[in-house]
C-alpha cells in the first residue's frame, strides 16, 4: 500500500530543527516514510512505484506525531478532592493522615481491578491523543508490590492494542515506599530487584526501567541498586531527578548511560555535561514545575551550551501534574523555561523519541520512519506553542493511516 | 415546550457557592428555569405542567454555563512570530520597529474585511464554546477608528446570531493610542467621546463600554472623560485598572458604579473596599499574568474580605493572552492565585454573569433563569480546575437547548 500525501508544508524536525519543507510531499509505504521532498521534486511512478491514494492536505503544516515520553496515565481515584482541600488552606499532613497524597493513589489503585483502570487511563489517553499524540509513554508505580504493578503495565500495553497509539512501559517499581515497607526501604528495593522487575521483566512487560532519585523517595545508591539489575536484564534505565533538590541522579543517570533523567530543575552544570557526554535526555516537565509553584527552574542555558538533548512532556499523574495536553507543556516550556518554539517542538518530536530510545525510528518526518504524523490548520510552527489551551484543528496520522477517535 | 432534564447532580451556583442538589431534576420551560430540586420532590404534571420531553442526564453533573466576561475575541492575523521572536531574544522595541506588537494587530484588523475578520473570530469561538461556554464578551479595540470599530462590534454581534452563544459587546476605543494620534492622546480622547461612541452607541453595537487604564494607555482623567460620555449614553461601564502599576483605576471605576475592573494586580485595600461598596467585580485574568511572568499577585485576600465580586476570564487576545480555554483559567486562577475551586467556578458562572450585568438572569441554576447550563462527566465540581489542559466530556445546553458544534 503506497499512499501519497501532498499540498503541504512538512516541519520535518530532522536534526531537532524545524526544517521545514514548503509545498512538500511524502510518499508514505507500509506505514514508513519512503519519499520526502518538495512537491515539484516528486519522481515519477516509474521510480516510486504505484501510487494507491492520494491525500491531499489541504495547505496544512504537517509534523511528526507528537511523543509524549513521561506519563504516569495509569491510576486509580483522581485528588481533585485533595486539591480543593489544599487549596481550602488543609495541609499535606492532614491530608497524608486521612489517607490522601501519593498513598491514596496507591490504595486507589491496588483495589481497582483491571478493566476499572482500564477504562478511566483510556479516558484520559483519548484526551491526549486527540491533539496528535501517537507514541505515549506509560510507567507504572502505583502498585508498589507485584500483582499491582502488572496490573498498570497490563493496562497500558492494553492501551496499545486498542487505541491507535504505540504505548511505551516503563516499570517505575522504585516510585515511594509501600506502605507495608515503612522505615525499611532498603529491603523493598531489594524486593524490586530480586522479585519485582525481573518477574515483571521476564513477562515482556517491561520496555524500560525508571525511580525516583529525591529525599522523599529513594537514595542515588538505592537507584544504583536497581540500575544495576536493570542493566543485567538489558532494560534502558530513566531517572527522576534532581526535581526537588540536588542529590546526584543525573550524574547516576549519566554513568549508567540512562536514556532520560527527568525534571532536573536543580541539576548544574556538571549535570549537564555528564549528561551530554552519555547521550542522556533532559526531559523538562513543566506541569508539575507550575502545579507545585517551583521557583527553581531548570537549567536550560546549560543544557543548551553543552549540547544535552531536551524532551518535554506532560508528567501526567493525579497528584502533582493533573495534565491533559502536551501541546500546553510546550506553551508552559516557552512562558516558564524560556524555550523557544521550536525547541518545544523538539522537546516533543525527536527528542521525546531519544528519551525513549526510538528516535532511528520515530521523531521526525524522514525517510526510513514512521509514518506518524500531524496535519495542523496553522499559519506556521510557532502557533503550537503559542496558543494557551484549546484544541486545534488537526489530523493525525499513525503509521500512515488517519487516526480517528 | 416543557423539558424534565433529571439523573443529575446540580452544582447551582446559587449566591456564588455551589450549592449542590443531588439526585437533581429540572423542568425548563421556553428557555427558563421552571423548576428546580431533588427529583424525589418533582411535583407531578397536575402542578409543573405537561412534560413533552424528558433528558435522562446519566448521572452527571450539571453547572450553570460557563461565562467568558472579558475577550478580546476579535482581531486580525495572530502574534505567533512574535511570540517566536520574543524567545529567541528580539526585543519589544525591535519588534515594534518592524511592526509588531499591539499596533501590528491594529493595523491587519484594520486591513481585513468582515468576512474574513468573522472567519477567524468564528474558528477561535468555536474552540472555546466546545467546552460549554454560553455567554461570551467580546471588545472592540484593535480598530480604534470609527469603521474598524465598527466593523469589530459587527463581527461579534454576528457570533451571537450564527453561534449557539449570547454575545455581548463591548467597545474599547480607548484601547491604544492610533498611531495617527502618536503624541495626541487626549485629542484621540476627544474623537472617542465626541464621534465614535455616540456614533457606535446609536447603531446599537454596544452593551458596554472599557478602557485601559495605565501608563503606557490612558490616565485616570481621560477615562474619566470616556465614563462620562458613556454614562450619558447609559452604557454600564467597565475598566482594564491596576495591571501593571497602582494609577487609581479601581477608584474610578468604583466612583462611576463600574461592572468590573479587570486585572487589578496592583489594586490595594482602599481598592477593594471601593469596589464592594460600588458593586463593582474584580475580573481576574491570570492567562495574562502568566504570559507576561508578572510576580504581582492581585489582592485576593482583601478582595474576600470586602466581599469583591472575583469573575474569570480568558482576557483571549494575540499578544498577552493567547487564551483558547477558560476552563483552563480556572486551573490557573487556583494554582497561580490560589483561589478555591469553588471560586473559580464561581469566577466563571455567577460572578462573570455579574461582571457583565447579567445576574438576574444567568450565571446560576435557579428558577426563573435561561436554561444555560453544562452536564459534565466528572466525579465532583472540583474536576473543574483540577485538570490542566485537555477536554473534559460535556454536554452544553443553551436556552435548554443542546449545543452542536
Ligand atoms: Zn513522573
Ligand atoms: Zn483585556
Amino acid at each position: 500500500m503506497t499512499t501519497l500525501w501532498h499540498h503541504c508544508h512538512a516541519v520535518t524536525m530532522a536534526g531537532g530543527r524545524y526544517a521545514i519543507i514548503d509545498n512538500a510531499a511524502l510518499i508514505v509505504r507500509d506505514g514508513r516514510i519512503a519519499w520526502i521532498g518538495a512537491e515539484a521534486d516528486l519522481p515519477g511512478e516509474d521510480d516510486t512505484g504505484t501510487i494507491d491514494e492520494r491525500r491531499d492536505l489541504g495547505g496544512r503544516w504537517l509534523t511528526p506525531g507528537l511523543i509524549d515520553c513521561h506519563t504516569h496515565l495509569v491510576f486509580g481515584g483522581e485528588r481533585s478532592g485533595e486539591f480543593e482541600q489544599r487549596l481550602g488552606g488543609v495541609d499535606y499532613q492532614t491530608i497524608a493522615r486521612q489517607g490522601g497524597g501519593i498513598l491514596g493513589t496507591v490504595r486507589a489503585t491496588r483495589e481497582a481491578d483491571f478493566d476499572s483502570l482500564y477504562a478511566s487511563a483510556e479516558a484520559r489517553a483519548r484526551v491526549l491523543l486527540r491533539e496528535g499524540i501517537t507514541t505515549l509513554e506509560i510507567k507504572s508505580g502505583y502498585g508498589l508490590e507485584l500483582d499491582s504493578e502488572r496490573r498498570m503495565l497490563q493496562v497500558a500495553r492494553e492501551l496499545g492494542r486498542r487505541l491507535p497509539v504505540s504505548v511505551h512501559t516503563t516499570c517505575l517499581a522504585a516510585h515511594a515506599l509501600p506502605p507495608e515497607y515503612a522505615e525499611r526501604s532498603d529491603d523493598y528495593i531489594t524486593h524490586v530487584c530480586d522479585t519485582l522487575l525481573p518477574a515483571l521483566a521476564a513477562e515482556g512487560l517491561v520496555d524500560a526501567v525508571d525511580g525516583f532519585c529525591e529525599g522523599i523517595a529513594f537514595s542515588p545508591d538505592q537507584m544504583r541498586r536497581v540500575f544495576e539489575i536493570a542493566r543485567r536484564l538489558g532494560l534502558p534505565l530513566k531517572l527522576h531527578a534532581e526535581q526537588l533538590s540536588h542529590l546526584g541522579g543525573c550524574r547516576l543517570a549519566a554513568e549508567f548511560g540512562a536514556l532520560s533523567a527527568d525534571h532536573v530543575e536543580y541539576a548544574g552544570d556538571d549535570d549537564a555535561r555528564a549528561m551530554a557526554a552519555a547521550g542522556t535526555a533532559a526531559v523538562l516537565l513543566p506541569g508539575a514545575f507550575l502545579t507545585l509553584r517551583e521557583t527553581q527552574l531548570p537549567p536550560i542555558d546549560a543544557f543548551r551550551q553543552h549540547g544535552v538533548t531536551m524532551a518535554l512532556a506532560s508528567d501526567l499523574n493525579p497528584g502533582t501534574s493533573p495534565v491533559l495536553s502536551l501541546r500546553l507543556m510546550m506553551n508552559l516550556a516557552c512562558t516558564l523555561f524560556r524555550l523557544t518554539p521550536e525547541e518545544a517542538l523538539a522537546g516533543v518530536t525527536l527528542n521525546a523519541a531519544c528519551a525513549l530510545g526510538i528516535d532511528e525510528t520515530h521523531g521526525s518526518l524522514e525517510v526510513g520512519k514512521a509514518a506518524d504524523a500531524v496535519a495542523w490548520s496553522i499559519s506556521g510552527p510557532a502557533e503550537l506553542a503559542y496558543w494557551l489551551g484549546g484544541e486545534l484543528p488537526a489530523i493525525p496520522f499513525i503509521a500512515g493511516k488517519e487516526i480517528t477517535l
